[in-house]
């Protein structure tokens, strides 16, 4: 997508170099950064610089790659893949893309194993590209069907971020709203700040001003008052891991809006690369829910005569829990909006589209 | 209740003077403030030093005697009646206290007409401490009764702050909750940040960190998960209007909440004086909600270096809408809990307590 009409994808190659837009100062900074070595990537992802379940897996591959063509022996190589999966725990593309790589670099000698890991890497990226691309295109039909029978502005709720920040390039929930607006149909998208990090506020806002898409964000309280008020024609958000029986496990809070669609009878979609179904995952408690820092949720940056600082909005000693991610039951899931096709959440459509 | 062991009111009455908590720079500041005029009544509501549907009521109320007393003409009682009023659309025991004021200085003379009117006012004043304090009497069963079947401190969520900071004194939400801590019946209580303004991570903190009752800090998304994962025996919140259905508006998100609460068989409780019943409101459509400025999600307090300084979380011009409140149908309702009992959130039974 562009940045002041300047292409950018979120990680790309160039001679040997793995460059990454630093996200965690956006939308006060727009920061590239060099990713050097092991811990450059461990670091990025764990602190989220780079975040969204897809583009974790491609910043892990390249992480594995760059690894692997430094010291290909087999106990690098584990160790290696041990210290990037320990990063994040919940997005299951993470875990994906690093078991492709170990396992079909596997056949090759030592001294080839790197630079077919890179290879490798840079398929997934592509791959990535080209899965956000069709379920942008896929996502559009139901966009589409919205507007042909209301003929007005199409109002879809989205939580947190799963543009194309989240991936390498168009998103997932936010490809479809893209190619919408390419093809000129009006929509409007009610953005949730997305409470503790307001990636929603922070990083979706962005990525609609930069495309000139209409919206308005809310708080995470709004989305309920929002529905029962006819405000919203559908629900469209992204996921971290979903299970072989459509059970989406995304951003904390997707749950409470879930149900609020339900009740109120809005369809609610899941977009998602076939790379962020858990093939092994059946129970929705296995999934490891990730808790991360209370200073999450005490801590902001904040913008203050034209400085960026960050400070406490709970001062003293605040006792905080924080868990990142909830988990959807499939019932409540209307379709997934996949690169291979929109599905219904369920064991048999989605072990048909895996197969 | 006491701060730093001195015991206060929220609003209060002395030689002729008002005195309020100025409660937007909690926990910031602890500052007291003189209400002079009418204009301190208004913007002290307005500007929400003083908030919560029983305070609101109270405060109009010395507003309005006051004003009665400077000028006791029939039409400057109806322009501080509508200029009050004015002031917060949706919490209804605003206008019940102004109400009942105009309706029983109406038999007296003018020259009585303000003293009458400052009796009012310390009656309606006195009314909510005692109503909330036997809201706090009547919750406590059923946290005593949980307690009892499960020997383990009960866990209870509530969203916003229903405190006392949100009546004179005891709170409504948080009453039992006081009580229960007073018997020694252990319990925990999951706070809601609540955005826009933070009012459960500034204020409801505040208030259970005085009172050394442990509680922890959620942003407003992980409500859900926490009811899925079995971590909450009851949820506890309060009321700003609620029909005579049962329908129960509160803070934005409070119907999230619930939704949440009914699908994973949890019980919803709403705490709320028989003010805070709306007599002649049946439609859910027809409470008016309050829309307030978007500076209150896209700026806020922050304590930095020492210093408490106002900063912006989304720079730049970012299009918000923030409606401030909620409805959450009856059928989500458990049971509403009254200074006059515990009943079912249904006509029959609300009609009977209002006799």
């Amino acid at each position: 997508m562009k940045v002041k009409n300047k292409k950018y994808t979120t990680i790309w190659y160039d001679k040997n170099v793995v460059y990454i837009i630093d996200q965690t100062e956006l939308p006060l900074r727009f920061r590239i950064e060099k990713l050097k070595n092991l811990k450059d990537f461990c670091d990025a992802i764990s602190k989220m610089k780079v975040r969204g379940a897809p583009l974790i897996g491609v910043t892990a591959a390249f992480g594995f790659a760059q690894s692997i063509c430094n010291n290909p022996k087999k106990t690098n190589i584990q160790k290696v893949y041990s210290k990037l999966l320990k990063t994040r725990p919940t997005a299951v593309n993470l875990k994906w893309a690093l078991e492709k790589i170990k396992q079909q670099i596997d056949k090759f000698p030592d001294k080839e194993k790197g630079k077919k890991a890179l290879v490798l890497a840079k398929e997934i990226r592509e791959k990535d590209i080209n899965d956000c691309k069709k379920i942008g295109e896929n996502g559009f039909e139901i966009i589409n069907r919205i507007y042909k029978k209301t003929k007005k502005p199409v109002n879809i709720l989205t939580h947190c971020n799963a543009g194309w920040l989240a991936t390498v390039d168009h998103g997932t929930a936010l490809s479809p709203i893209f190619l919408a607006k390419k093809k000129k149909i009006p929509v409007h998208v009610w953005v949730d700040e997305t409470r503790p990090r307001n990636q929603g506020g922070l990083l979706t806002v962005w990525e609609l001003k930069n495309e000139k898409i209409p919206y308005t964000l809310v708080v995470d309280n709004a989305g309920g008052y929002l529905m029962q008020n006819n405000k919203i024609d559908m629900c469209l958000v992204g996921s971290d891991r979903t299970t072989v029986n459509g059970d989406v496990c995304n951003k904390i809070g997707t749950y409470l809006k879930a149900l609020s669609a339900f009740e109120n009878n809005i369809p609610f979609y899941v977009a998602l690369p076939t790379s962020t179904i858990d093939k092994k995952l059946k129970e929705i408690s296995n999934i490891p829910i990730e808790e991360r820092d209370k200073s999450e949720i005490s801590q902001m940056n904040f913008k203050y005569k034209n400085k960026v600082l960050n400070g406490r909005i709970y001062p003293g000693e605040v006792k905080c829990y924080n868990p990142a991610f909830d988990v959807t039951p499939s019932k409540f899931v209307s379709k997934l909006i996949t690169e291979k096709g929109v599905i219904n959440a369920n064991n048999k459509e989605i072990l048909k589209i895996l197969k």
